[in-house]
């Protein structure tokens, strides 16, 4: 096509021309779904992480997250996983997205503590500590190193790559890193609550920046090191698989505030990614008033754009889903990539409807309301 | 196609109507190339195993042969893996067949002492143990359940896979497996050596059945039994993954003997996979004269077909390659499954002679002839 006109399915913010050079690229064609799973014990400390009905239970999150994407049931906890109130993990809808699509998917371990009981690609990399130790992640480069070489596997495979996590604490350890780096200077991040506590968050994160004896902006050219000292196990790997990948095939990242971390690492170390990447996420995300993913982008490169998917769950017959819109989840194991990539690799036959449907479907047979 | 009419490159062997079937459901379309790889003790006892320039390096050949795969280059060893006299690792043709393919390609764990330094999917399997244990291999259902899913997860990304295996000693933990079933009554089996010490070997299986408490056949309605008591690793990662792919796609099994006994094991367990699976693998195997592997098929299902590459080093300026022709190596790596695997997958555009180039350039390049 020569001007790429997006589906109403579809928004986006940021460099335009290269998102729609992206697109065109893509569209239509065959991609690959991955999530990155992996643990911090920094989600277990009481009021950081909401990924999960208590804290403890924020541990089992990514396993349980994996293993219903790929056997449509969890294994390692009873139960989908939820936040406090009862609302779903958002792989309802990353799972919808790939069952309309037919992506194939994988399963990438980043380090967990709770293994998913699923085939999984392996990195090498090991449960991460306490955000307040700043030395929040071990074998950061081992790990990196293998990610480049799984992208640049999965590239032979298929005409983009989706890359995402599930990793409970996530937001805090990005924006740790986020301020290691410089890319931010104040809290911008985001939380699967809508009451973020963003307070209590940036005291836990200077505890780490403090403990690893650096200050903001520190590492604005070691992202490896900010990872090392104040992020999570989820990242090198990820970082690894963009950077790998991205020199052959179009990748789409798919998350929130955690995955802008990723970006602001996978560029700094190798800038010849841009215009080949842009950040895939929701309407709900984009939304968020309690954060600023347009600015925090923004201040990374003005050439990574984002690409969201308009959901919408308030016409939802479901109060599980509906809280969505009053600023619940959000985002999370790649549900607004998977679900931008379900609509490109459908050449936008896929609309949100359909995907709304489906999530309905997944949604009361987890219930068992069928 | 109406009479599928095959390229002088391959040769089938078996039910010739049920190969042409397969072969002309999937020529020309897209496949993927998976090479389990594991360790069992039993390679290590001194005369079993010539996948290795010692005893001790037989250990190391698997991840040896994963990492040249991937990576261009062995990691957990120097240079590549040889038999005793410096002929290469069969996975010098795997690699040709995957570049000159454009395949993708995944590593899978079956279970390792040395694990290759890259990206492996894995699924809970461990080193076997000396098949004269009678104990040989532990998780063997766990390992079995995730083959499964792995097997089903590939299907839905392309159009064929190919499994295959790399793990030394397991021309002998094959043969005990066989025996135990009940497949075969005698040694049957192929060796990396022309001279295939076939007595010591089935003098060093008996001793395995007898440690299990078992006679020949004993546990022919009980394959995964027969794999925990005297088989590899290797194998019931194998047999899952034929299982959960043939159900969706066909699935090409590459490899010699040591992938007789999975197939074995696989029909067994559910024989609705046939007419969805052949055996791929290398004229050297087929004209084995100290194996039998048209024999050994038979007695598994006449309905399993085994089509052949092939593939002549008589004509090659290389000593370590003419040896294949002189009855070493013959098979391992898949690299029979592979190249059976870019004929199909480019419609017979790639030839031997391709295949021969291209492995010679890969052979000069490891051997730094260049």
């Amino acid at each position: 096509m020569s001007e790429m006109e997006l589906p109403p399915s579809l928004g986006v913010c940021g460099n335009e021309k290269i998102a729609k050079e992206i697109l065109s690229k893509i569209w239509g064609k065959r991609g690959v779904f991955t999530c990155t799973v992996a643990n911090t014990l920094t989600s277990t400390i009481p009021g950081i992480s909401d990924a999960g009905d208590t804290p403890e239970l924020t541990m089992f999150t990514p396993a349980a997250d994996a293993e219903l994407l790929v056997l449509g049931r969890t294994v390692c906890m009873k139960g989908i996983p939820i936040n406090p109130g009862g609302i779903p993990t958002p792989a309802t809808l990353t799972k919808a997205a790939i069952e309309l699509s037919g992506m194939p998917m994988f399963i990438v371990d980043g380090g967990c503590r709770v293994r998913p009981n699923i085939p999984c690609i392996e990195l090498g990399g090991e449960c991460g500590n306490y955000v307040t130790s700043g030395k929040a992640v071990s074998n950061v480069r081992g790990v990196f190193e293998k990610g480049k070489v799984l992208g640049e596997m999965l590239s032979r495979g298929f005409d983009f790559i989706v890359v995402s996590e599930s990793c409970a604490g996530g937001t805090t350890t990005a924006l740790a890193v986020l301020l290691a780096m410089g890319v931010v200077k104040e809290n911008l991040v985001s939380s699967s609550s809508p009451n973020n506590p963003r307070e209590f968050k940036t005291k836990i994160v200077m505890e780490g920046l403090k403990a690893a004896g650096i200050e903001i902006g520190d590492l604005a050219d070691d992202p490896l090191r900010a990872i090392e000292c104040v992020g999570d196990p989820m990242m090198p790997a990820n970082v690894g698989m963009i950077i790998g990948a991205a020199k052959h095939v179009p990748v789409i990242v798919g998350g929130g505030t955690q995955m802008a971390a990723v970006i602001a690492a996978a560029v700094k170390l190798d800038r010849s990614i841009i215009g080949n990447v842009f950040q895939g996420t929701t309407r709900w995300l984009m939304e968020d008033p309690q954060s600023n993913m347009e600015k925090m982008m923004e201040s990374i490169s003005r050439d990574v754009p984002i690409v969201y998917v308009n959901m919408d769950y308030s016409a939802s017959p479901y109060e599980g889903l509906q809280a969505y819109e009053w600023g619940y989840i959000k985002e999370g194991v790649g549900c607004g990539g998977s679900s931008v990539a379900a609509v490109i690799q459908s050449s936008g036959e896929v609309k949100c409807d359909d995907l709304l449907e489906k999530v309905h479907e997944i949604y009361r047979k987890i219930m068992s309301f069928d």
